[in-house]
Protein backbone atom coordinates (compact mmCIF):
# COMPACT_ATOMS: atom_id res chain seq x y z
CA UNK A 1 0.00 0.00 0.00
CA UNK A 2 1.27 3.82 -0.84
CA UNK A 3 1.10 5.91 2.20
CA UNK A 4 0.04 9.86 2.20
CA UNK A 5 0.83 12.62 4.12
CA UNK A 6 -0.50 15.93 3.86
CA UNK A 7 0.54 19.64 5.93
CA UNK A 8 -2.22 22.55 6.01
CA UNK A 9 -1.03 25.53 8.48
CA UNK A 10 -2.10 28.98 9.59
CA UNK A 11 1.27 30.30 8.70
CA UNK A 12 4.24 28.66 7.05
CA UNK A 13 6.01 25.62 8.51
CA UNK A 14 8.68 23.36 8.14
CA UNK A 15 7.77 19.84 8.02
CA UNK A 16 10.69 17.66 8.25
CA UNK A 17 10.13 16.41 11.40
CA UNK A 18 6.86 14.10 10.24
CA UNK A 19 8.55 13.78 6.63
CA UNK A 20 11.79 12.12 8.54
CA UNK A 21 9.43 9.65 10.11
CA UNK A 22 7.04 9.10 7.35
CA UNK A 23 9.76 8.73 4.57
CA UNK A 24 11.51 5.67 6.62
CA UNK A 25 8.18 4.10 5.81
CA UNK A 26 9.67 3.88 2.73
CA UNK A 27 12.13 1.34 2.30
CA UNK A 28 12.64 0.94 6.42
CA UNK A 29 10.49 0.02 8.20
CA UNK A 30 7.83 -0.43 5.68
CA UNK A 31 7.67 -1.87 2.16
CA UNK A 32 6.67 1.30 0.04
CA UNK A 33 10.30 1.34 -2.08
CA UNK A 34 8.78 2.15 -5.84
CA UNK A 35 9.46 6.42 -5.15
CA UNK A 36 8.24 8.97 -3.58
CA UNK A 37 7.27 12.44 -4.20
CA UNK A 38 6.91 15.99 -1.73
CA UNK A 39 5.28 19.05 -3.76
CA UNK A 40 5.24 22.05 -1.07
CA UNK A 41 3.56 25.45 -2.15
CA UNK A 42 5.16 28.61 -1.43
CA UNK A 43 2.56 31.29 -1.68
CA UNK A 44 1.56 30.63 -5.47
CA UNK A 45 4.27 28.74 -6.24
CA UNK A 46 4.58 24.93 -6.11
CA UNK A 47 8.29 22.75 -5.20
CA UNK A 48 7.95 19.18 -6.18
CA UNK A 49 10.57 16.79 -5.55
CA UNK A 50 10.33 13.58 -6.46
CA UNK A 51 12.22 10.13 -7.17
CA UNK A 52 11.52 6.05 -8.14
CA UNK A 53 14.04 5.07 -5.62
CA UNK A 54 12.88 4.43 -2.40
CA UNK A 55 12.38 7.34 -0.46
CA UNK A 56 14.17 5.88 2.94
CA UNK A 57 17.70 6.20 0.76
CA UNK A 58 16.72 8.49 -2.04
CA UNK A 59 19.52 11.68 -2.66
CA UNK A 60 16.46 14.00 -3.16
CA UNK A 61 14.97 13.03 -0.20
CA UNK A 62 18.05 13.97 1.62
CA UNK A 63 17.33 17.28 0.22
CA UNK A 64 14.47 17.81 1.82
CA UNK A 65 15.85 17.41 4.91
CA UNK A 66 18.64 19.48 4.65
CA UNK A 67 16.79 22.03 3.05
CA UNK A 68 13.80 23.04 5.11
CA UNK A 69 11.16 24.42 3.19
CA UNK A 70 8.43 26.26 5.35
CA UNK A 71 4.66 25.93 3.77
CA UNK A 72 1.49 26.38 4.52
CA UNK A 73 0.40 23.25 2.36
CA UNK A 74 2.33 20.53 1.82
CA UNK A 75 1.68 16.93 -0.17
CA UNK A 76 3.50 13.57 0.04
CA UNK A 77 3.71 10.45 -1.41
CA UNK A 78 5.57 6.70 -1.06
CA UNK A 79 4.62 4.66 -3.43
CA UNK A 80 3.76 0.51 -3.90
CA UNK A 81 2.91 0.45 -7.42
CA UNK A 82 -0.38 -1.43 -8.40
CA UNK A 83 -0.89 -0.02 -11.55
CA UNK A 84 1.62 1.80 -14.00
CA UNK A 85 5.43 0.22 -13.99
CA UNK A 86 7.36 2.35 -11.78
CA UNK A 87 8.68 5.97 -13.81
CA UNK A 88 9.10 9.51 -13.25
CA UNK A 89 5.79 10.44 -14.83
CA UNK A 90 3.83 7.57 -12.56
CA UNK A 91 5.42 9.58 -9.47
CA UNK A 92 2.85 11.25 -7.18
CA UNK A 93 1.79 14.08 -6.37
CA UNK A 94 0.49 14.83 -9.83
CA UNK A 95 0.38 19.00 -10.92
CA UNK A 96 -1.86 20.86 -13.14
CA UNK A 97 -2.71 24.42 -13.62
CA UNK A 98 -6.60 25.34 -13.11
CA UNK A 99 -8.06 29.06 -12.84
CA UNK A 100 -4.31 30.18 -12.62
CA UNK A 101 -3.76 28.12 -9.73
CA UNK A 102 -1.34 24.88 -9.02
CA UNK A 103 -3.34 21.49 -8.55
CA UNK A 104 -1.83 18.99 -6.79
CA UNK A 105 -2.92 15.22 -6.33
CA UNK A 106 -1.82 12.37 -4.44
CA UNK A 107 -3.97 9.17 -4.23
CA UNK A 108 -3.10 5.79 -2.56
CA UNK A 109 -5.85 2.83 -3.71
CA UNK A 110 -6.52 1.26 -6.95
CA UNK A 111 -9.48 2.43 -8.85
CA UNK A 112 -10.12 -0.85 -11.51
CA UNK A 113 -11.22 -0.34 -15.18
CA UNK A 114 -11.57 3.04 -14.61
CA UNK A 115 -11.80 4.65 -18.11
CA UNK A 116 -12.77 8.27 -18.08
CA UNK A 117 -13.42 9.73 -21.75
CA UNK A 118 -10.24 12.15 -22.91
CA UNK A 119 -10.54 15.43 -21.00
CA UNK A 120 -10.92 18.54 -22.95
CA UNK A 121 -9.12 20.53 -20.01
CA UNK A 122 -7.00 17.60 -18.73
CA UNK A 123 -5.19 14.69 -19.81
CA UNK A 124 -2.85 12.33 -18.61
CA UNK A 125 0.47 11.89 -19.11
CA UNK A 126 1.69 8.32 -17.26
CA UNK A 127 -0.67 5.54 -17.16
CA UNK A 128 -1.56 5.05 -13.50
CA UNK A 129 -5.46 5.27 -12.37
CA UNK A 130 -4.57 7.81 -9.78
CA UNK A 131 -3.38 10.56 -12.42
CA UNK A 132 -6.61 9.38 -14.27
CA UNK A 133 -8.92 10.19 -11.38
CA UNK A 134 -6.70 13.56 -10.56
CA UNK A 135 -7.57 14.24 -14.46
CA UNK A 136 -11.51 13.26 -14.04
CA UNK A 137 -12.01 15.52 -11.13
CA UNK A 138 -10.15 18.37 -12.45
CA UNK A 139 -12.02 17.79 -15.90
CA UNK A 140 -15.64 18.44 -14.18
CA UNK A 141 -14.66 21.22 -12.17
CA UNK A 142 -13.29 23.04 -14.78
CA UNK A 143 -16.06 22.31 -17.21
CA UNK A 144 -19.20 23.19 -14.22
CA UNK A 145 -16.70 26.35 -13.53
CA UNK A 146 -15.23 28.56 -16.09
CA UNK A 147 -13.53 31.13 -12.93
CA UNK A 148 -12.82 29.92 -9.42
CA UNK A 149 -15.71 29.45 -7.38
CA UNK A 150 -16.25 28.94 -3.35
CA UNK A 151 -14.77 26.78 -1.23
CA UNK A 152 -18.09 25.70 -0.67
CA UNK A 153 -19.00 24.75 -4.04
CA UNK A 154 -16.11 22.96 -4.61
CA UNK A 155 -15.89 20.32 -1.84
CA UNK A 156 -19.50 19.82 -2.60
CA UNK A 157 -18.70 18.87 -6.36
CA UNK A 158 -15.54 16.36 -5.82
CA UNK A 159 -17.78 15.00 -2.97
CA UNK A 160 -20.28 14.36 -6.04
CA UNK A 161 -17.02 13.17 -7.84
CA UNK A 162 -15.94 11.29 -4.97
CA UNK A 163 -19.33 9.02 -4.89
CA UNK A 164 -18.28 8.02 -8.72
CA UNK A 165 -14.78 7.31 -8.48
CA UNK A 166 -15.49 4.75 -5.52
CA UNK A 167 -17.51 2.51 -7.26
CA UNK A 168 -14.18 1.65 -9.38
CA UNK A 169 -12.32 0.59 -5.81
CA UNK A 170 -10.28 2.47 -3.35
CA UNK A 171 -9.95 6.10 -3.26
CA UNK A 172 -7.67 7.47 -0.53
CA UNK A 173 -6.70 10.89 -2.21
CA UNK A 174 -5.18 14.15 -1.27
CA UNK A 175 -6.18 17.26 -3.06
CA UNK A 176 -4.67 21.06 -2.75
CA UNK A 177 -4.52 23.74 -4.41
CA UNK A 178 -2.36 25.76 -2.45
CA UNK A 179 -5.36 27.52 -0.15
CA UNK A 180 -6.41 24.46 1.60
CA UNK A 181 -6.20 20.88 1.61
CA UNK A 182 -8.90 18.50 0.87
CA UNK A 183 -9.09 14.61 1.43
CA UNK A 184 -10.74 11.91 1.19
CA UNK A 185 -10.52 8.38 3.22
CA UNK A 186 -11.05 5.44 1.41
CA UNK A 187 -9.09 2.76 3.73
CA UNK A 188 -7.19 4.81 6.54
CA UNK A 189 -6.43 8.46 7.27
CA UNK A 190 -5.59 9.83 10.17
CA UNK A 191 -5.02 13.49 11.44
CA UNK A 192 -4.17 15.35 14.21
CA UNK A 193 -4.43 19.54 14.84
CA UNK A 194 -1.31 20.84 16.71
CA UNK A 195 -2.08 24.37 18.35
CA UNK A 196 -1.50 25.87 21.71
CA UNK A 197 -0.25 24.96 24.42
CA UNK A 198 2.13 23.02 21.98
CA UNK A 199 3.87 20.61 23.84
CA UNK A 200 6.45 17.09 22.87
CA UNK A 201 5.84 14.66 20.44
CA UNK A 202 8.20 11.34 19.49
CA UNK A 203 8.19 9.80 15.81
CA UNK A 204 6.58 5.87 16.03
CA UNK A 205 9.12 5.19 13.52
CA UNK A 206 12.28 6.48 14.53
CA UNK A 207 13.59 7.58 18.03
CA UNK A 208 13.40 11.03 17.35
CA UNK A 209 11.51 13.98 19.52
CA UNK A 210 10.42 18.01 19.26
CA UNK A 211 9.28 19.94 21.01
CA UNK A 212 7.15 22.08 19.09
CA UNK A 213 6.55 24.46 21.83
CA UNK A 214 10.30 26.04 20.90
CA UNK A 215 9.47 26.02 17.09
CA UNK A 216 6.07 28.04 17.35
CA UNK A 217 4.15 31.06 17.97
CA UNK A 218 0.96 30.77 20.23
CA UNK A 219 -1.13 31.70 17.19
CA UNK A 220 0.15 28.93 15.06
CA UNK A 221 -2.10 26.29 13.99
CA UNK A 222 -0.87 22.93 11.95
CA UNK A 223 -3.11 20.04 10.53
CA UNK A 224 -1.17 17.03 9.72
CA UNK A 225 -2.83 14.15 7.84
CA UNK A 226 -1.39 11.04 7.40
CA UNK A 227 -2.62 7.09 6.74
CA UNK A 228 -1.52 6.17 10.09
CA UNK A 229 -0.26 8.10 13.08
CA UNK A 230 3.23 9.53 12.62
CA UNK A 231 3.47 10.17 16.34
CA UNK A 232 3.07 7.51 19.36
CA UNK A 233 2.47 9.79 21.99
CA UNK A 234 -0.30 11.95 20.36
CA UNK A 235 -3.87 11.61 19.77
CA UNK A 236 -4.41 11.19 16.28
CA UNK A 237 -8.41 11.65 14.89
CA UNK A 238 -9.21 8.74 12.51
CA UNK A 239 -11.46 9.56 9.43
CA UNK A 240 -14.09 6.98 8.57
CA UNK A 241 -14.57 5.73 5.50
CA UNK A 242 -15.82 7.45 2.74
CA UNK A 243 -15.34 10.66 5.12
CA UNK A 244 -14.26 13.85 3.20
CA UNK A 245 -12.47 16.93 4.78
CA UNK A 246 -11.07 19.88 4.15
CA UNK A 247 -8.64 21.57 5.74
CA UNK A 248 -7.88 25.40 5.78
CA UNK A 249 -5.44 27.62 8.11
CA UNK A 250 -4.51 24.61 10.23
CA UNK A 251 -7.88 23.31 11.19
CA UNK A 252 -11.26 21.83 9.49
CA UNK A 253 -13.24 23.54 7.71
CA UNK A 254 -16.10 21.38 5.67
CA UNK A 255 -16.62 17.38 6.47
CA UNK A 256 -18.97 15.13 4.95
CA UNK A 257 -19.16 12.31 7.01
CA UNK A 258 -21.27 9.43 5.82
CA UNK A 259 -24.53 8.66 7.98
CA UNK A 260 -23.06 5.74 9.82
CA UNK A 261 -19.55 6.14 10.17
CA UNK A 262 -17.24 2.86 10.02
CA UNK A 263 -14.00 3.27 11.52
CA UNK A 264 -11.41 0.11 10.49
CA UNK A 265 -8.76 -1.33 13.14
CA UNK A 266 -5.58 -0.48 11.26
CA UNK A 267 -5.18 -3.96 10.59
CA UNK A 268 -8.33 -3.85 8.51
CA UNK A 269 -8.00 -0.95 7.04
CA UNK A 270 -4.46 -2.47 5.66
CA UNK A 271 -6.23 -5.65 4.81
CA UNK A 272 -8.65 -3.60 2.31
CA UNK A 273 -5.89 -1.77 1.10
CA UNK A 274 -4.18 -5.35 0.39
CA UNK A 275 -8.02 -6.76 -1.08
CA UNK A 276 -8.36 -3.62 -3.31
CA UNK A 277 -4.36 -4.06 -5.07
CA UNK A 278 -5.39 -7.53 -6.37
CA UNK B 1 19.80 39.35 -18.49
CA UNK B 2 18.67 36.21 -18.05
CA UNK B 3 20.42 32.85 -19.44
CA UNK B 4 19.21 30.17 -21.07
CA UNK B 5 20.43 26.82 -21.34
CA UNK B 6 19.24 23.69 -23.51
CA UNK B 7 20.10 20.25 -24.31
CA UNK B 8 18.42 17.55 -26.66
CA UNK B 9 20.31 14.49 -27.72
CA UNK B 10 19.21 10.76 -29.52
CA UNK B 11 20.53 9.03 -25.89
CA UNK B 12 19.75 9.96 -22.64
CA UNK B 13 22.86 12.10 -21.63
CA UNK B 14 23.85 13.84 -18.78
CA UNK B 15 23.91 17.46 -18.60
CA UNK B 16 26.16 18.03 -15.22
CA UNK B 17 29.17 19.33 -17.42
CA UNK B 18 27.17 21.79 -19.54
CA UNK B 19 25.34 22.85 -16.59
CA UNK B 20 28.63 23.27 -13.96
CA UNK B 21 29.65 26.45 -15.96
CA UNK B 22 25.92 27.82 -17.01
CA UNK B 23 25.37 27.89 -13.19
CA UNK B 24 28.45 30.13 -12.49
CA UNK B 25 26.55 33.03 -14.16
CA UNK B 26 24.34 32.70 -11.50
CA UNK B 27 25.75 34.56 -9.56
CA UNK B 28 29.64 34.17 -9.73
CA UNK B 29 30.95 35.23 -13.29
CA UNK B 30 27.75 37.08 -14.58
CA UNK B 31 24.81 38.62 -12.01
CA UNK B 32 22.26 36.49 -12.63
CA UNK B 33 21.28 36.02 -8.57
CA UNK B 34 17.51 35.82 -8.74
CA UNK B 35 16.73 32.33 -9.17
CA UNK B 36 16.98 29.53 -11.28
CA UNK B 37 15.73 26.41 -12.57
CA UNK B 38 16.59 23.40 -14.71
CA UNK B 39 14.22 20.56 -15.96
CA UNK B 40 14.86 17.06 -17.22
CA UNK B 41 12.52 15.18 -18.93
CA UNK B 42 12.57 11.42 -18.10
CA UNK B 43 10.52 9.67 -20.54
CA UNK B 44 7.20 11.15 -20.18
CA UNK B 45 7.60 12.30 -16.65
CA UNK B 46 9.21 15.75 -16.00
CA UNK B 47 12.01 16.30 -13.04
CA UNK B 48 11.60 19.60 -12.71
CA UNK B 49 14.27 22.07 -9.74
CA UNK B 50 13.68 25.46 -8.76
CA UNK B 51 15.39 28.11 -6.80
CA UNK B 52 14.81 31.67 -5.86
CA UNK B 53 17.99 32.16 -4.66
CA UNK B 54 21.69 32.54 -6.53
CA UNK B 55 22.38 29.19 -8.59
CA UNK B 56 25.39 29.43 -7.77
CA UNK B 57 25.51 28.71 -3.97
CA UNK B 58 22.11 26.85 -4.76
CA UNK B 59 22.03 23.41 -2.63
CA UNK B 60 19.29 22.94 -4.95
CA UNK B 61 21.98 23.49 -7.84
CA UNK B 62 24.26 21.10 -5.90
CA UNK B 63 21.97 18.20 -5.93
CA UNK B 64 21.75 18.54 -9.52
CA UNK B 65 25.50 18.31 -9.73
CA UNK B 66 25.84 15.42 -7.15
CA UNK B 67 22.78 13.42 -8.07
CA UNK B 68 23.19 13.47 -12.24
CA UNK B 69 20.30 13.00 -14.46
CA UNK B 70 20.43 11.94 -18.24
CA UNK B 71 18.05 13.28 -20.42
CA UNK B 72 17.22 13.39 -24.01
CA UNK B 73 15.80 17.05 -23.27
CA UNK B 74 16.65 19.87 -20.68
CA UNK B 75 16.29 23.08 -20.42
CA UNK B 76 17.81 25.58 -17.70
CA UNK B 77 17.15 29.36 -17.19
CA UNK B 78 18.94 31.88 -14.74
CA UNK B 79 17.23 34.34 -13.68
CA UNK B 80 17.77 38.48 -14.11
CA UNK B 81 14.12 39.59 -12.68
CA UNK B 82 12.96 42.14 -15.03
CA UNK B 83 9.34 41.40 -14.38
CA UNK B 84 7.12 39.85 -11.58
CA UNK B 85 9.15 40.01 -8.00
CA UNK B 86 11.02 37.26 -7.04
CA UNK B 87 9.36 34.08 -5.95
CA UNK B 88 8.79 30.69 -6.61
CA UNK B 89 5.88 31.31 -9.07
CA UNK B 90 8.08 33.47 -11.22
CA UNK B 91 10.65 30.90 -11.54
CA UNK B 92 11.37 29.02 -15.03
CA UNK B 93 11.07 26.71 -16.29
CA UNK B 94 7.17 26.88 -16.38
CA UNK B 95 5.57 23.17 -16.94
CA UNK B 96 1.89 22.91 -18.10
CA UNK B 97 0.30 19.60 -19.76
CA UNK B 98 -0.64 19.58 -23.19
CA UNK B 99 -2.49 16.92 -25.52
CA UNK B 100 -1.46 14.25 -22.40
CA UNK B 101 2.29 15.68 -22.70
CA UNK B 102 4.12 17.82 -20.44
CA UNK B 103 5.58 20.94 -21.94
CA UNK B 104 8.28 23.13 -20.38
CA UNK B 105 9.37 26.67 -21.38
CA UNK B 106 12.57 29.24 -20.61
CA UNK B 107 12.45 32.90 -21.70
CA UNK B 108 14.95 35.26 -21.35
CA UNK B 109 14.06 38.98 -22.68
CA UNK B 110 11.51 41.38 -21.82
CA UNK B 111 7.76 41.65 -23.11
CA UNK B 112 5.92 44.77 -22.73
CA UNK B 113 2.31 45.52 -22.16
CA UNK B 114 1.63 41.71 -23.15
CA UNK B 115 -1.76 41.21 -21.60
CA UNK B 116 -3.43 38.48 -23.62
CA UNK B 117 -7.18 37.74 -22.58
CA UNK B 118 -7.81 34.84 -20.05
CA UNK B 119 -6.72 31.73 -21.29
CA UNK B 120 -9.71 28.96 -21.94
CA UNK B 121 -7.06 26.18 -21.46
CA UNK B 122 -4.02 27.96 -19.90
CA UNK B 123 -3.52 30.78 -17.15
CA UNK B 124 -0.96 31.93 -15.74
CA UNK B 125 -0.20 31.58 -11.80
CA UNK B 126 2.72 34.06 -11.41
CA UNK B 127 2.74 37.31 -12.91
CA UNK B 128 5.55 37.15 -15.26
CA UNK B 129 5.74 38.25 -19.10
CA UNK B 130 7.49 34.84 -19.61
CA UNK B 131 4.35 33.14 -18.51
CA UNK B 132 2.11 35.14 -20.30
CA UNK B 133 3.68 33.90 -23.35
CA UNK B 134 4.03 30.56 -22.70
CA UNK B 135 0.64 30.31 -22.06
CA UNK B 136 -0.57 32.54 -25.15
CA UNK B 137 1.54 29.81 -27.35
CA UNK B 138 -0.71 26.54 -25.63
CA UNK B 139 -3.44 28.37 -25.68
CA UNK B 140 -3.11 29.13 -29.40
CA UNK B 141 -1.81 25.93 -30.35
CA UNK B 142 -4.52 23.95 -28.20
CA UNK B 143 -7.39 26.03 -29.67
CA UNK B 144 -5.92 25.01 -33.30
CA UNK B 145 -5.10 21.36 -32.57
CA UNK B 146 -7.21 18.77 -30.16
CA UNK B 147 -5.05 16.33 -30.63
CA UNK B 148 -1.85 15.97 -31.07
CA UNK B 149 -0.35 17.44 -35.08
CA UNK B 150 3.15 16.90 -36.88
CA UNK B 151 6.09 18.33 -35.60
CA UNK B 152 6.06 20.81 -38.44
CA UNK B 153 2.47 22.06 -37.83
CA UNK B 154 3.55 22.87 -34.61
CA UNK B 155 6.49 24.61 -35.71
CA UNK B 156 4.52 26.57 -38.02
CA UNK B 157 2.21 27.54 -35.84
CA UNK B 158 4.84 28.67 -33.21
CA UNK B 159 6.63 30.43 -35.99
CA UNK B 160 3.27 32.54 -36.64
CA UNK B 161 2.82 33.43 -32.61
CA UNK B 162 6.61 34.57 -32.29
CA UNK B 163 6.03 37.13 -35.32
CA UNK B 164 2.82 38.44 -32.84
CA UNK B 165 4.97 37.92 -29.76
CA UNK B 166 8.28 40.12 -31.19
CA UNK B 167 6.17 43.32 -31.35
CA UNK B 168 5.73 43.44 -27.13
CA UNK B 169 9.64 43.11 -26.99
CA UNK B 170 12.74 41.13 -26.52
CA UNK B 171 11.71 36.97 -26.88
CA UNK B 172 14.77 34.33 -26.77
CA UNK B 173 13.04 31.26 -25.76
CA UNK B 174 12.91 27.55 -25.19
CA UNK B 175 9.92 25.10 -25.53
CA UNK B 176 10.04 21.04 -25.28
CA UNK B 177 7.51 18.72 -24.92
CA UNK B 178 10.49 15.94 -24.29
CA UNK B 179 10.42 14.83 -28.09
CA UNK B 180 11.92 18.17 -28.94
CA UNK B 181 13.25 21.46 -27.83
CA UNK B 182 11.97 24.59 -29.87
CA UNK B 183 14.68 27.61 -29.39
CA UNK B 184 13.74 31.22 -30.69
CA UNK B 185 16.54 33.65 -30.81
CA UNK B 186 15.66 37.58 -29.80
CA UNK B 187 19.37 38.60 -29.43
CA UNK B 188 21.88 36.37 -28.61
CA UNK B 189 21.51 32.54 -28.79
CA UNK B 190 24.16 30.08 -29.60
CA UNK B 191 24.34 25.99 -30.46
CA UNK B 192 26.58 23.19 -31.38
CA UNK B 193 25.94 19.63 -32.20
CA UNK B 194 28.09 16.93 -31.16
CA UNK B 195 29.03 13.90 -32.21
CA UNK B 196 31.41 11.24 -33.37
CA UNK B 197 34.08 11.81 -33.41
CA UNK B 198 34.11 13.37 -29.95
CA UNK B 199 36.92 16.08 -28.63
CA UNK B 200 37.67 17.59 -25.43
CA UNK B 201 35.95 20.60 -24.37
CA UNK B 202 36.98 23.20 -21.84
CA UNK B 203 34.36 25.30 -19.66
CA UNK B 204 35.10 29.10 -20.79
CA UNK B 205 33.36 29.86 -17.00
CA UNK B 206 35.32 27.63 -14.81
CA UNK B 207 39.25 25.47 -15.27
CA UNK B 208 37.12 22.39 -16.12
CA UNK B 209 37.80 20.21 -19.26
CA UNK B 210 35.90 16.80 -20.45
CA UNK B 211 37.10 14.71 -22.64
CA UNK B 212 33.46 13.50 -24.25
CA UNK B 213 35.36 10.64 -26.36
CA UNK B 214 35.47 8.68 -22.86
CA UNK B 215 31.93 9.43 -22.01
CA UNK B 216 29.84 8.51 -24.77
CA UNK B 217 29.63 6.18 -27.99
CA UNK B 218 29.70 6.41 -31.31
CA UNK B 219 26.38 7.35 -31.71
CA UNK B 220 25.65 9.56 -29.80
CA UNK B 221 24.37 13.15 -30.46
CA UNK B 222 23.94 15.82 -28.59
CA UNK B 223 22.45 19.28 -29.39
CA UNK B 224 23.30 22.04 -26.40
CA UNK B 225 22.01 25.20 -27.14
CA UNK B 226 22.83 28.56 -24.66
CA UNK B 227 23.05 32.37 -24.70
CA UNK B 228 26.48 32.35 -24.96
CA UNK B 229 29.37 29.86 -25.87
CA UNK B 230 29.53 27.44 -22.91
CA UNK B 231 33.08 26.22 -24.19
CA UNK B 232 36.03 28.14 -25.15
CA UNK B 233 37.71 25.18 -27.66
CA UNK B 234 34.95 24.41 -29.64
CA UNK B 235 33.07 26.33 -32.88
CA UNK B 236 29.39 27.23 -31.68
CA UNK B 237 27.02 28.60 -34.33
CA UNK B 238 25.41 31.46 -33.82
CA UNK B 239 21.68 31.47 -34.64
CA UNK B 240 20.07 34.57 -36.08
CA UNK B 241 17.47 37.15 -34.71
CA UNK B 242 14.56 36.21 -34.93
CA UNK B 243 15.42 32.79 -36.00
CA UNK B 244 13.36 29.58 -34.96
CA UNK B 245 15.29 26.40 -34.39
CA UNK B 246 13.72 22.93 -33.83
CA UNK B 247 16.21 20.14 -32.71
CA UNK B 248 15.12 16.20 -32.55
CA UNK B 249 17.75 13.49 -31.86
CA UNK B 250 20.42 15.74 -31.36
CA UNK B 251 20.41 17.61 -34.49
CA UNK B 252 18.84 20.42 -36.20
CA UNK B 253 15.38 19.35 -38.31
CA UNK B 254 13.51 22.13 -38.72
CA UNK B 255 14.32 25.88 -39.08
CA UNK B 256 12.87 28.92 -39.60
CA UNK B 257 15.62 32.28 -40.70
CA UNK B 258 14.48 35.40 -41.85
CA UNK B 259 15.47 36.31 -45.11
CA UNK B 260 18.17 39.04 -44.24
CA UNK B 261 19.75 36.98 -41.29
CA UNK B 262 21.18 39.64 -38.25
CA UNK B 263 23.73 37.98 -36.22
CA UNK B 264 24.79 40.16 -33.27
CA UNK B 265 28.23 40.49 -31.72
CA UNK B 266 28.23 39.36 -28.01
CA UNK B 267 28.36 42.93 -26.77
CA UNK B 268 25.75 44.24 -28.93
CA UNK B 269 23.31 41.22 -28.26
CA UNK B 270 23.72 42.14 -24.68
CA UNK B 271 23.04 45.59 -25.08
CA UNK B 272 19.65 44.43 -26.97
CA UNK B 273 18.76 42.72 -23.43
CA UNK B 274 19.70 45.91 -21.30
CA UNK B 275 17.58 48.45 -23.76
CA UNK B 276 14.71 45.58 -23.67
CA UNK B 277 14.54 45.88 -19.87
CA UNK B 278 14.45 49.19 -19.34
Amino acid sequence: MCQLLGMNCNVPTDIVFSFEGFRRRGGVTDHHADGFGIAFFEERGVRLFQDNTACATSPVADLVRDYPISSKNVLAHIRKATQGQVSLANTHPFMREMWGQYWLFAHNGNLKNFTPPQGEYYRPVGNTDSEAAFCFILEALRRKFATPPSVEAVFAEVARLCHELRAFGLLNFMLSNGEWLLVHCGSLLHYIVRRAPFGTAHLADDDVEIDFSAVTTPDDRVAVVATLPLTNNEHWEQLAVNELALFQNGEVLLRDAPSAPYYPSIEEGLEMARQAAQ
